[in-house]
């Protein structure tokens, strides 16, 4: 759409004007801040978007792009741009045009800088060194990599039922190997033993991941930890919030839930033909209005800032990527073990484990390489628990 | 449709025209052969369906159902049960009409016998008190039980890509537990590793059975067993063919292949959400023209017959039904791992198993409760072969 393609243009520009001025909102690109950092060293980066007066004059020094560059490179004519602005104006972003000088984007406000869009998440995508622009060409509902990079594919829209519902489809359908579906709200969005998951427009992220990976069935776990770990660490250094992981699947705050995940496979009888992973956080909803929410807690009810929903994807994708490759090669959980036992919530605490034969408390004190929790019984017996059995509770509420 | 309302009807008085004359073609309504028969104890049933000439004459002794009799049960005009009884007779029905005593269907020919469409599956599956008319009312795509008897539903067409791509549409959309999928012909059937299934049309079985079972992701081998042996045993009593199963999901005679199983799930980290068991026999198949088919063969090429699809499609649904339930219930392959190693071609032979990691040579022994090959190496060492690791052949050709 002509629409998109100006607005490429735009964001190329506003980001090329934002690293002239050294005030860039995040990180430079081709950094990865998780590389840094050990574990338990785990701090608050500069990459929320809270920007001060002193920037905002710092910001609106950037280069603009001339209407006349915008016609030639897309062979329109100059009605049409200013038409093309003009929708853009209306949905939302703040473009100043100058007569002599042309246009640019100024994200002076917070809803500005959480646009969310296709244009968008390809630009913070490829900042992060994950996604090539024009990878991909399509013929029918089949896709075909061009290049020997080996991108991912985003799809992004406004609405959708289930993330996860449209991942699969793509799965099945696309050809593609790594596809990254994002929706701005789901009206059928779902968690664990098929409940609701709430998804309004424009205020969580709803992002579901599809990987072809060469494993057995049984190695489903292994991922819904790696992408726990992913989201968890993520949401940590974006908005410096201590978030933890309720184990198996669950990004807690204080007892309360930020965001959860929910992996599903494809498998026949010589293994897994791809995984569904689908990542839902809470990051600027005021209210919880609808569903059993008295547990739910949002990023924005924390810290009282709003964040940036597509750095906040890109970053989780980033990680997810690279701890799954990881739990592929080694075939268990070992690589991430460690990471992902201190930010574990469970353990050291009294948990009840809910079976279908009943119910027992237990101690929690880990878990193994195959993703299990080992939990000591009164009884001292040690036993494993897969995440397929049992819900898992603290004594005292949700965690 | 009007034109399936006519032909339920007349499918109807066919059968217990069928029922008086005590000429039954194939087995008595609520009978089920397989229940008779211990292992080892295989023998041909009449049921195949080539007609005599003695027979014949008998045979359409049946009653009519008179033209006003149509037209107060549908609340149509004569004129219309008069087309609809041409377009019946245009898709190959031999209908005959009286003036005085309406109409019946004749099946005096193979082709006539082996009518495959909805009224016709489902009045097989009546008989083998599978399915209840009228047992599911529809809200869009998703469809509701109205009885406490746990039925299955039957879903045909006459060309779709593949039966287990639209089982799996189905098993996501229709809130069936049990979903029988039915294709006169495939244009994109395919096996395991993505291998094209030749499916031409009105010759071969293309059926995809969903199931809903409580098990854990890696009992699929034991579904993939389950459903060869039901295959299996079904082609002998209908056939009387001395079809065997080489381990693990492919049906064979004297070393080419007959039909094929594959089994696809989807699961979360619960479990199995539901499971896909796609069966493909070749059954009426004269030649086999496209692809890679140097071992494929069909109940024609072996007899010379020509067989009921429908019953054969019924037969193997009923024995599937039975066996997969009694896996899931005891958790492994115990309840029907004898008569599966009875069927089983490879044991004591000598097999080529192809790893990632290279080939070796072993002789088969057996199978164990999960479904695994057993096999002795070369060194004396005794191994558990896994479906989804190896590709397993004889060492003169296929079997």
């Amino acid at each position: 759409m002509l629409k998109d393609e100006i607005l490429k243009i735009l964001i190329n520009n506003r980001s090329s004007s934002e690293k002239q001025n050294n005030k860039y909102i995040g990180k430079a690109p081709g950094t990865s801040c998780c590389n840094k950092l050990e574990v338990g060293q785990y701090k608050a980066q500069d990459c929320d978007f809270d920007v001060s007066e002193s920037d905002k004059i710092e910001f609106t020094k950037g280069n603009y792009i001339s209407g006349a560059a915008i016609c030639s490179k897309l062979g329109v004519s100059r009605t049409t741009v200013c038409r093309m602005v003009k929708k853009l104006k209306d949905e939302g972003y703040n473009i100043e045009s100058s007569t002599k000088k042309g246009y640019r984007i100024i994200e002076n406000t917070v809803c500005q800088s959480d646009m969310l869009n296709k244009a968008e998440l390809e630009h913070e995508f490829i900042k992060a060194g994950l996604y090539k622009q024009n990878d991909f060409e399509h013929e029918g509902e089949k896709y075909i990599q061009k290049s020997e990079f080996k991108s991912l594919k985003i799809f992004y829209t406004d609405e959708i039922d289930s993330t996860n519902t449209w991942a699969k489809k793509l799965a099945e359908e696309s050809g593609i190997k790594t596809i990254v579906c994002i929706s701005a709200s789901q009206t059928k969005g779902y968690g664990r033993h098929g409940n609701t998951w709430v998804s309004p427009h424009g205020q969580g992220i709803y992002l579901s991941i599809v990987l072809h990976p060469e494993i057995c069935t049984d190695k489903l776990p292994v991922i819904t930890l790696a992408a726990a770990l992913a989201a968890a660490e993520a949401i940590r250094e974006c908005s410096g919030v201590n978030a933890l992981i309720k184990w198996p699947n669950d990004i807690v705050f204080e007892g309360k839930k930020l965001g959860g995940i929910l992996t599903e496979m494809a498998a026949d009888m010589d293994g897994v033909r791809y995984v569904v992973c689908g990542i839902g956080i809470n990051v600027n909803n005021d209210t919880f209005k609808d569903g059993n929410l008295e547990y739910a807690v949002s990023l924005f009810n924390i810290t009282k800032k709003k964040y940036s929903r597509k750095k906040l994807i890109c970053d989780i994708t980033n990680k997810f990527l690279k701890y799954s490759d990881a739990v592929f090669k080694s075939g268990n959980l070992q690589p991430i073990k460690e990471k992902y036992k201190s930010l574990l919530v469970n353990i050291g605490k009294t948990v009840r484990i809910s079976e279908k034969k009943g119910e027992f408390e237990a101690l929690s004190e880990g878990i193994n390489d195959e993703g299990c929790l080992i939990v000591l019984k009164n009884n001292n017996e040690r036993v494993c628990i897969v995440s397929g059995d049992v819900s898992v509770r603290g004594i005292y509420g949700y965690v």
